[in-house]
């Protein structure tokens, strides 16, 4: 192994944090809870970024900028968003810094340029946009809009991890507008199904979509539309939000519309994202303890050529032609013309860093007029007749693709439960977390006495949850569908 | 015409504003000197984001992300760097609100959560990034570093103007690092040559090339290479910069590398970047009294078909037809299926929004066989037959990219003199601006007196200015070249 990265079964949470250090996905940075996206990472976000951005456009949305700042008094004009979000905002309160009297190689804040109002970092951008789009409404004839943005946000969490759980993260938020209230929730549950086809068409990550209870909903939402995954240590993790914000914000900043009849109503509003954590969320699902596992519709680079044991002008003329073949079929290649390294060294590195297809090609394999092909996920190697490697790499990356999604599936079927009694829930929580389909009474009350006692929360009610009378896996008392409960990230 | 713009023979200043706003640019916003990017104006900065991104990557450069904050004493290390930006910076000095408890509906910044450090927004990001490049760096092998980074910078500016100049705007900022001066300057002054394609291929907009004098370098540079264009009222502006940084952000954040000596070096920087203000030069370099022009190769929507006098099924039948034909050669086309408004009204909104070609299609063009094309620059209109039409189009875009950028160069020759005379240097500035080259003896305190005398800065010592020997067009003393002097925005 090139870099030592903690196995799984010793330490799955000092896993993730090797694997995403020493893969090259990110750094630690010198601002509290913050990190540097390394190119790699980067690389994996914009075609994150790519696809989602045509999957929008597709449906109608198109992108617009909205401020880095939101003034005081409009971040609290929502009261439940802002309760939702003021303990953990970051403040800008001057605007100048100015040389320190006391040791002129410093700086200190000028205390002459102090904000009349203070301006929040957005933490999520509701109110910003909602007091814009007070302008830009007057009749239905300016409806819907369908407004979607890329930024970045800052949240002020206490324990943060690389792309889980981040000071600042970068995301996607859609802003949208309508003029009843059945359109918002169908626009909600549009986007709540592109970004279930996102998950498990690109991700290759199974999700159960449900929405939130009350407790989980996002701060001033009357519905939250959620898609859930299990990662490998059996919890979950929110991979992606919609939300029916109801007349909310039109209310709190006034946004109303005159109907066709000439009657003025409030706003409906939906707003949905996802964010980089969606990259935590691809590292635990399919990584191993030798590096990343790359879903093949997203990996930076889909298949690398090492020459073996190095660089020669005859390995690499074979390997243009194969990468010209390669490319124009759309497949992202890359030929490893390091001399320094021997391929064993390569082999790891590429491992490492979750190419989902390798090349060896040796002087012998010229002869023969083959290529040894590799696979990251199974290891698995074959040997190609070079006439064949287009149409066999080709097949191999949808192969790929779909089989880490079933393994993910099969692996989420072994760890699901349906439980009734009390006893059994709490030892699947403590001895081998997993998805556990119980019965709950409906009350905020149970639910948080269950998190108290277990740590599990209900991650959502499933939307395809069967209609069974049952008790409350707690409380005893009566319940008519399964939620779903889990330890979370 | 659809919306009141101010003329620009009435207030340059003043049309410029009303277009942005009116045509769909941006919108102001509820936080002071930020503006909204409204859709039409992101989806033109996607396309410059698009074709520059292409070249960075083209030119061997990787994206990543670096944090949005800076602490303080990052942010002074590098000395003259922080003196260029410390009196327009955003600080973050509280990471929490709270209920206020004099009214439990508003909230205020709890004064216990304060940071130990203060936070600074990045208005540029090297300090930030090179603390960064301290740890990836150890020997020759880590080197270059080839990054740019899409992101948000704040400086408050006291003035400011939608596009050009904002508090927070979009930009690119790449920062690489190299192991000898020479690769350094050779990157600076590749980057220079992109932008300079960048804005006379895809913008239509020609530059002069130059470094900046030492007043008007990059705070902590060594040498800047800039282009800069003339706007229609004959004032310059500075349209991307690129940034030799020799040693010194090396030096203040203790980056060194081993040689493959094995001696201890510091490492070599440059920074190049541009923003969302190149938006606003686009608009000053083409646009008229009737609405925005804009590059066919930049346009969010290059033809737009109208049908007259309304919509029906036959109009649309045919302009699928062409959209499909047009679509294939990626061209990318809208059909107006507005059923409420006059073709009047459409076409004058089509000039507004800049639309590089319009198709009007009516039912006795189609018994004729044949559509009417207009080019929104000329405003000429054309019969074509159907079968000519994805061929005429074609052609007709790219006739209009290239008169556009021949149009800009010939206004510029028409307001671009040499002046050896101080009166007249005087009298040019007063009374019609433009480009002046003038001798320069080449002090500073020289070039403070002519702009505190005219508002006319040195824009730029131009790459090709020829050597001659004259005299400074204000102390009289002797010059060995001409260089470039303006007003500037």
């Amino acid at each position: 192994m090139a870099k030592e990265i903690t196995s799984r079964s010793a330490d799955y949470s000092q896993w993730y944090n090797d694997l995403v250090y020493k893969s090259g996905l990110a750094d630690q940075s010198a601002v509290r809870g913050c990190m540097v996206i390394k190119p790699h990472g980067y690389a994996l976000w914009e075609n994150m970024r790519d696809v989602l951005d045509k999957m929008f456009k597709d449906t109608g949305h198109v992108n617009a900028y909205f401020p880095l700042f939101v003034p005081k008094s409009l971040f609290e004009a929502e009261e439940k968003n802002a309760e939702g979000f003021a303990k953990e905002c970051a403040v800008v309160t001057h605007y100048r810094l100015k040389t320190d009297p006391a040791n002129k190689t410093k700086l200190i804040v000028d205390p002459e340029a102090k904000l009349e109002e203070e301006l929040i970092v957005r933490p999520t951008s509701e109110a910003i946009i909602w007091n814009t789009y007070r302008d830009w409404i007057q009749s239905y004839r300016d409806l819907p809009i369908l407004i979607n943005q890329w930024a970045n946000v800052v949240r002020w969490e206490m324990r943060t991890r690389p792309f889980l759980r981040t000071t600042e993260f970068l995301w996607q938020e859609g802003h949208t507008a309508h003029s009843t209230a059945q359109e918002a929730i169908e626009e909600a549950e549009k986007m709540h199904e592109v970004y279930t086809r996102f998950a498990e068409d690109y991700m290759a990550i199974p999700v159960i979509k449900g929405v939130k209870t009350t407790n989980e909903r996002f701060a001033g939402a009357e519905e939250t539309y959620t898609i859930e995954a299990m990662m490998q240590d059996g919890k979950a993790l929110q991979a992606g939000t919609s939300h029916f914000l109801g007349q909310n914000f039109a209310k709190a900043f006034q946004v109303k519309y005159l109907t066709d009849k000439n009657i003025e109503e409030y706003v409906w509003a939906t707003s949905w994202g996802v964010s980089t954590r969606l990259i935590g969320a691809l590292v635990m699902t399919h990584s191993d303890d030798d590096g990343l596992i790359l879903p093949p519709k997203l990996a930076p680079v889909q298949v690398v050529i090492v020459p073996i044991p190095k660089p020669s002008p005859e390995i690499a003329e074979v390997s243009m032609k194969i990468i010209q073949e390669l490319t124009a079929k759309g497949i992202r290649c890359m030929y490893d013309k390091d001399d320094k390294n021997r391929p064993g060294f390569k082999f790891a590195e590429h491992e490492l860093k979750g190419v989902p297809v390798r090349i060896g090609i040796g002087m012998r394999d010229l002869e023969q007029g083959q290529i040894e092909v590799a696979r990251r996920d199974t290891k698995e190697k074959q040997n190609i007749p070079f006439a064949n490697v287009s149409d066999h790499v080709t097949n191999l990356l949808n192969e790929i693709q779909s089989q880490l999604f079933q393994k993910a599936k099969d692996m989420r079927m072994q760890n699901s439960h349906q439980v009734n009694d009390w006893k059994e829930f709490v030892s699947i929580m403590e001895e081998k977390p997993g998805f556990v389909y119980a019965h709950w009474d409906g009350t905020s009350e149970t639910e948080d006495k269950i998190k108290e006692l277990t740590k599990a929360t209900i991650r959502c009610i499933p939307l395809d949850a069967v209609e069974e009378s049952g008790k409350c896996i707690y409380s005893g008392k009566p319940s008519n569908k399964r939620v779903l409960f889990a330890k979370a990230y």
